[in-house]
């Protein structure tokens, strides 16, 4: 067992050299009523950085939500040294909320030489500076279930309580399985823990390309929390898992049924229009350094293909069941279009 | 400029970080007719990798002229130290005709002290048991054009007379642009020099796909050298050169016109059976440790995809002339189907 630099897309250690995710999260919760730490407008800062999928889901439920007044955000750049994310795509460098140049110090802040992984998503108390959690299983359903006040209007129901258990469900295969699985495969210390990570990292692509064939969604028939999880690893998959992570048994676009349900989510409000290739594509090749000496970010591949029809309308479903798609983003948080090919100046996916 | 590992597949300097390959061989020829080194049956053998595309061509070419029984072959395991090729999947770990554990005691033998690359194809004169050349490009037209008298019946013609000025232009341009170029992307040394080298290729992939919308073949209506150049960096392309060397604005297979080009060859008696996918990928991800420091191998790409219909019957051309296809290759030197999926037990390729 071996510690692995601090990254929060590659926070874990080896054991018998399969690389096994560490889950040593700061688990306090932001709730509704809460003594501590209560739901509150302008109080909060959900601190991202858009490479990382982890943090994506935050950024995606944040905004179909419409929390975006309510829980401002602040954006790390793609990469980033032993010390962690840093603010750098903000002038001077520094977060012009929080007043810091680094995430880490957030989390010194609230506990000083705070040992474990700087992780983005990370949910800042603006007034003390601190860190009140990183866990982030739990950020994207709290903004689903204790911010409900701050919800725009047709906000979707991303976590229904009807189908609760399904989606815990379906979420922790495809977390174990694939949100990790790929990790898995690209952080494999040897032959046999690779091997063995892509056999199960393709299994559950093709229990999902099964389960996907004739059904819109994941769960039930609207978006839900587990169409965000899945959609940030699959967004990622032909840009950097493929090639980067060895996962190669076929690029996304070569899973017709997987496919066309990434770019359904890709087209809706929300989705493709938060995702940034080219910081996606920055962070895992010129920080992993371990498995990309050069830290040469590669040209390719062509992305021109997420927008090419999908056709999962005649599926049936209702993407936002009795709400609406969200408005375009708000201009300070709108993906740079020069970063993700299908994104227009208005901040939303072009189709 | 600094000295790259030697390895004939990366044998090559930096110059202002892009790859340059080297070229320095020993250009010693074997005639018929000439003095030291005159065309014989049974005198010279022909040392090789499956793994490499240099060496693969000399193994493709020896095989669709038949010359077999005239020019014996050699076959070194798909990776090496820094000492270069070994005998490895030989009994004893010893070329059972030279006797000798290493292809360097060949070089060493002609030339003690050899200071540059190692490298296959290489031709030894069995005698005297040194090398006479490992002249790659001249191995292969000598092969065509000195070895006539023991070529098979209908035996092709792959440098007619005629067409050599167009297939030497056509060589020219693929060697540069596209043989290279894939080492050229995946060996650069900055972020501007792969960019470069990507968009070279490309472009000349680009090239390639126009020129053989509605050709068959690269000059003329027949295989020719030209074809067998291409090919040998095009069965390469998604199994190594789009993840490993970056090439990755597409995969071969999503480029309809060259895909179509090199599945044609592929299940043309001499192309894939001599193709050893396994030993392909086994060489270039578990040698070049600078660019991929675990060297753990893909378990993908899925590659049954070279056996789906070509359809470039429909555009014409006579494969062989005015001569026939070779026949299964001798039970010795076939690929193991286990290496080749589209390789059955008599060596041939499946459609």
């Amino acid at each position: 067992m071996s510690e692995k630099a601090s990254d929060d897309t590659q926070q874990g250690t080896y054991v018998e050299d399969e690389f096994t995710r560490d889950t040593a999260y700061i688990e306090d919760r932001i709730t509704d009523g809460g003594e501590q730490w209560p739901v509150e407008a302008g109080r909060y800062r959900l601190v991202v950085a858009r490479a990382c999928p982890w943090a994506n889901r935050a950024i995606i439920v944040r905004r179909l939500l419409g929390l975006e007044d309510a829980i401002s955000m602040g954006i790390c750049g793609p990469t980033h040294d032993a010390n962690s994310w840093t603010f750098d795509l903000d002038p001077g460098e520094v977060d012009p909320v929080l007043g810091i140049p680094r995430l880490k110090d957030a989390y010194e802040k609230r506990f000083p030489g705070y040992p474990k992984g700087i992780t983005v998503p990370a949910i800042v108390d603006v007034p003390s500076g601190g860190v009140v959690t990183n866990n982030f299983p739990q950020i994207t359903l709290d903004l689903s279930t204790q911010w409900t006040r701050f919800h725009r209007d047709g906000a979707p129901d991303l976590y229904p309580e009807e189908l609760r258990a399904e989606i815990d469900e379906v979420n922790e295969r495809v977390y174990t399985e694939v949100n990790n699985g790929v990790y898995r495969c690209g952080f494999a210390g040897t032959q046999a823990a690779y091997d063995a990570a892509y056999e199960r990292l393709f299994t559950a692509l093709d229990w999902l390309e099964e389960r996907l064939a004739d059904q819109r969604y994941l769960v039930g028939d609207t978006i839900t929390e587990a169409d965000v999880r899945l959609f940030t690893t699959l967004a990622r998959f032909d840009a950097v898992y493929h090639g980067h992570f060895k996962c190669n048994r076929s690029k996304l676009s070569e899973m017709p049924v997987l496919w066309a349900y990434a770019r359904d989510l890709f087209t809706t409000p929300g989705f493709g229009d938060t995702t940034d290739f080219a910081q996606i594509k920055s962070h895992y090749y010129e920080v992993h350094r371990d498995i990309n000496p050069t830290g040469v970010v590669p040209l390719g591949p062509d992305l021109t293909n997420w927008a090419e029809p999908h056709g999962r309308e005649a599926l049936g479903g209702r993407p936002f069941g009795d709400g609406t798609p969200p408005g375009p983003p708000p201009e300070g948080e709108r993906v740079d279009p020069a970063n993700n090919p299908l994104v227009g100046a208005d901040g939303l996916v072009r189709v």
